[in-house]
């Protein structure tokens, strides 16, 4: 057991990236911009990129101003990029959302898989009411390592898709949808039981862990353990 | 407001044929033999065709004694079928259903919908693990006025076949499962839930209502109204 | 399989209207005004009339500058319908609603039973609280080649509805109500539960699905298959 | 504050007729027979009547031997009644099901009801899928103090019983019904949203509970208070 | 079956009073001030009071300026009350709540009961936390016909009381509270579940259907059916 | 961190003692008897008392006759206790029941507590529905230096007693009811939403839990840290 | 039974820190300005000191006026401490956070325990996720009498912490998280169903009680009874 | 699009292995013996290996008279696998279990991954109540390519291990617990919300598909793609 910044008000677990692999990522929503600065400080000057989550434009603007030309943001996704190292990207994962309402969460997954060193594709709105739309890029799908499938409403775009391809399959369910949706729990209530085998499930919205998992995956592939 | 029969433990709704167009339905499971055979006695001699569902063996070997030749079982479905006069089939409903545990619902929808006056063909196990199944008999299933999509499970078999057809497309939601399908909930709420347009949804392994709906609207579009 | 446009951020189903025999619908809700004008255009130059749903009066007035004569809102349905090429009424849908507080919802579903081909009744306000209201108009509802019925709260319209008429009855809960309503499911749960056999039910507040399959269901009645 | 009597596993609250103006049941399920047999005689000593709930015919069997020709048994109500003085009953409670399966619970409610002290009529399988069965009751429904209303599955008719009366009804949900009836939960929300004023509403198959209150309201409504 | 006032988006139950023997109530939340005014219209100009429940003050103001003098607001109970003739208040009815944040539905139950007729005692904030409060006020509490008992959080004081009167209580439950008290739907089940007989329940926040079923019992107490 | 006991299909954590200051307990119920034998036996040998939780009589009878004088059984908490050292009991632990259904799990918290050291003091049905049995018994519950309070149904009991103590209640919901009490989870919440502080709440019917906190806390009052 | 101090819309329990040891607490947040101060003035003008819960900045900026000196805010915990009489802190309790995001519920612990009598020491951002951090402070959280574990999530920390101390764990879910935690339903959950033993558990984001149970349980260990 | 075995109550997907890698596996629980027979021989005159999950004693042995010596059954698995052609395992999968009662769930996925063609090392029995049993062993997990972390009541151990490892974690949550645990939900939504990345889950007690899943992941791994 080794080491870790005490901030106090927060413990920056930096060995973290020796130990599971990858460096730890920065939730920024419930932090104040005083803190975010402390914390992206202290990762930058201990040699590391970082990723921020869940980060609003205004937080954004607030970081920028210290780490100007090295920070980035993907208002869609809501991801802060800080880059001290250039990131190596590899293999391939595809991104693929059912609707136009999934892409903000299919934009976090991107960046995060980007961010740790993945290539990524994305196929958006070809769910399964025009299963036209996903028959005509399946070819394409089927060259990743990984396929992120992503869908809110009835969330049965990852169960067809697996159905046709011969890599692993990472259902993400959206919080898009109404009434009965329940908030996105009826996407992930029919991901988990899904009847194709080989999909496996995150939390509702989670484009940060499945953009993890994708890319975990897709590098051990690519470059063996 | 008209006339009923009096059993006491029952009152049988007589005039039901004439405002809705189809007769009452028995529904066995609760009932004691001697108020099932009390009912059946009083529908038939009152000269109609009786169907009864949720019946058991037990039930159906106890009315049988009363009714030798006219009577009959479907073990699978669980339904009784009493008949007084011939019953007219036309036009077509296709009843699918994605796995092999779907076909007891199934046959309890068959057999309403061809009680009350429809012709039905069945696809059973064609769901989207395999979407080839599905994609193979399509265009058969395109014939009908009307299809029950019958799926537990991840229960997304009625939001692909909409998606490929031009009628009405009633889903039925089964038990099948176990784990996060919450006794068919969650097939439920994929049902309800779905991107696609045209599907409308009954009640977890109701397979009555389902084939009592997809033979109303067939019949309606058969003969018009 | 054939053809889509394709917007990358959306991909749109042209060959919809062939397969399914009805355009796709536009869910404006979580649409950019940029990406929704787009869409109207590609389908309005591809010949295809409009329907967009869920729209705000901002994004009507957005869309209006370019379609100025062609287009038109409909504000308690929060409807934007965009007209190519005259539409033909035919047969009927009566849609009827158990409170005052779900007429948003009716008229949703009255504007789309509208744009894809039915001539509509409404009955507003008929719940069963006051069942004289609803038995007054029972005669004139019965003329209608199916009902939808929308209820919230306790959402028992559909079922009296049902037990009275001879056609089917599509029951639409909506979210009105408080506590125990739990935003709709209590009268989802409800229209699902129905002793009364002929009841199909959609999504919670989901006046389109409702809409739609009314006027499916309508038009093969009245034009056969 | 005054006394009970002690059996140790069970203290009596022999003071309750007197604070509550009415004796406390026995709720017999959990209980075996000796100690049901110590509870019986305690009451019995204490020149009690007493009713028993939720009692197998076995415990009913076994408790017989001791108060042969006083104690009886409603099979359906799975009721126990150990009679020590004439029980005056008064006034009129409609106990009113919708269904056959609704039978068992409405019993329970009917012994309640007359043991301590109340005329029951009833009216069973009266449901709204034939609403013509309720129209033709109404009037003679009208008569009583107070209604107890009894549905499973949508659970609808207190709502609509409650539009056309002028006395109070206690609605009481069962769980009779299967897939979203969600054991009765259904039915229960059906009752607690309904738009009809002048409902209450007790627990699911809480026979005992619904005759308790509405003797409680027909004798305050008889004798004032 | 009677007539009643057809304003096209509402449909007024004039016939309510003589059927059930109490006006119908206006639901205000949902609708427009012309609405509202031309429902508060109709009921006056037919001669009857009109009760508003759910409505905003600024509701309350845009009314006001029409019915200048005969018209008030209780901004707790969010109540507007219309009078045309004098209301008779007979009986008592007491109103009794756990804590101070379950004030606003206990007005609106307060409002209701004596809107329609009944005396009302108030006895706020002596939940269970500090059972003195309580058991200094039960001798006077004992004295009413009907007991309405509002709680929120674990909304236990229904039980308690209940085990201390001889009367009706109507359980009411608030969505006061957090976490797990969803929104008070763990008061309502705590008051479903009562050990104590004799109590039964309203929906969530429902002051006004507390407060109705505790005057309808109140007056049939006082005056007999 | 250190040495634990490796069976292959269990690993004995025999080091908890020294870390947590009690023993680890045989959780029965999934096990085998010859597993259930090799984990006594493993335990014993190393020297310690061992308490078996839901355990079948089947099971215990199986084992009995390998420690035949040193092991014993108590029917109700279905707990077998195994006992190679005297136990010294001091201090006191209150265990109260709301019902007689209530007192299997006061069983299995009682031993729990006596096994691991506590005194134990046992009051039995003294639910709300009859306050006054509680409020005679309230100067002694008072001794105790911990409450462990156990009701099912709605579950109010903990609230009113820790609103008459001094000393920390654990709640402790049981799944004793029906209908809407959702085995236990009604108790559950309303214990968790307790307007009285002092409570903290363990599982349904985790009489076992409830015992070794209860335990743990009174035994640190007596003897300090 | 004695005194409390009627307010009217409030009853003061003054009696209660004779009867359990400590003064009530004043939970703000649906209180009016003048409706806390005429509390706040009522139990200060009664010798005691007051701790107000939930209050807003704009509360106390109102209080503030009226005790000046006397009376402070934490900004995080949202509490206000009004203080008589100097308050003793005794003992040990350890409070631990799993994330940043947990320090608001973490710091109302904190101000409750400090207020009723006990030295806090404060352990924040040590979550599973990067165990070496738990691991580095468990020696000096050993030292504490009892240990408040908060974490939102999957909230695993309690049964982790759980397992390697001898004293008390109180568990205390945040609804810190989204999608699948629930608002902290999954939180709660996870606490409630420990596989390590000596963990009790309360309400999502409930601060002030664990604050307070814990207090209890110290001062208890500290003093004995 | 291709071919498959049509028996008409069953459709196998033959084309499967070709598409997707791995051949379509039986699941055995509904149906009956006949159907698994005709279906068992279908694929082995196929060539091709057949595993059946959730088979019973019974149909094992039933199936055995016609596979003698190509048969075998893991009962703790209640798996059936039939051997056509020897199977190369390659790679390593840990299969960690937080109990002895996931040791069923932990075969059928440990015979899964084995079928497909994985070399399985499992560590059963190592949960976070005795921390000391997982940081013994975690150098060894540590060399597998995937892991499969399976627990049931509150779930914990996947976000324990994925903390400390550099691969990925399948998080698979059992049924083993009672009350709160809600069959396994509350596993389910702990490994859902896990605040440590990297985990990806799969239904309750579907050892099938995180066998499956961790094979496929596995062979990529060692085999690229």
């Amino acid at each position: 057991m080794k080491k870790y910044i005490d901030l106090d008000f927060a413990k920056l677990d930096i060995e973290r990236k020796e130990r599971r692999g990858f460096q730890e990522t920065v939730f920024c929503e419930p932090k104040e911009n005083n803190e975010l600065l402390e914390i992206f400080k202290a990762f930058f000057e201990n040699g590391a990129n970082v990723l921020g989550t869940r980060a609003s434009l205004e937080q954004f603007e607030f970081l920028k101003k210290h780490f100007e030309g090295k920070i980035s943001y993907n208002k869609k996704a809501k991801t802060i990029t800080l880059i001290n190292n250039e990131i190596e990207q590899i293999g391939e994962v595809a991104i693929i959302t059912g609707g136009t309402g999934d892409i903000a969460v299919a934009e976090e997954a991107s960046e995060t898989a980007k961010f740790f060193g993945s290539r990524v594709k994305k196929y958006y709105d070809i769910g399964i009411a025009g299963l036209n739309r996903l028959l005509d890029n399946i070819e394409e799908i089927r060259k990743a390592n990984v396929i992120v499938a992503i869908a809110g409403m009835e969330g049965a775009l990852p169960s067809v898709v697996a159905g046709l391809v011969n890599v692993p399959v990472i259902a993400l369910p959206t919080s898009v949808g109404y009434g009965a949706s329940l908030n996105g729990l009826s996407a992930l209530l029919t991901m988990l039981n899904s009847c194709t085998e080989g999909i496996t499930v995150v939390n509702i919205d989670n484009g940060f862990n499945a953009g993890y998992s994708a890319n975990q995956i897709n590098r051990l592939i690519e470059k063996g353990k």
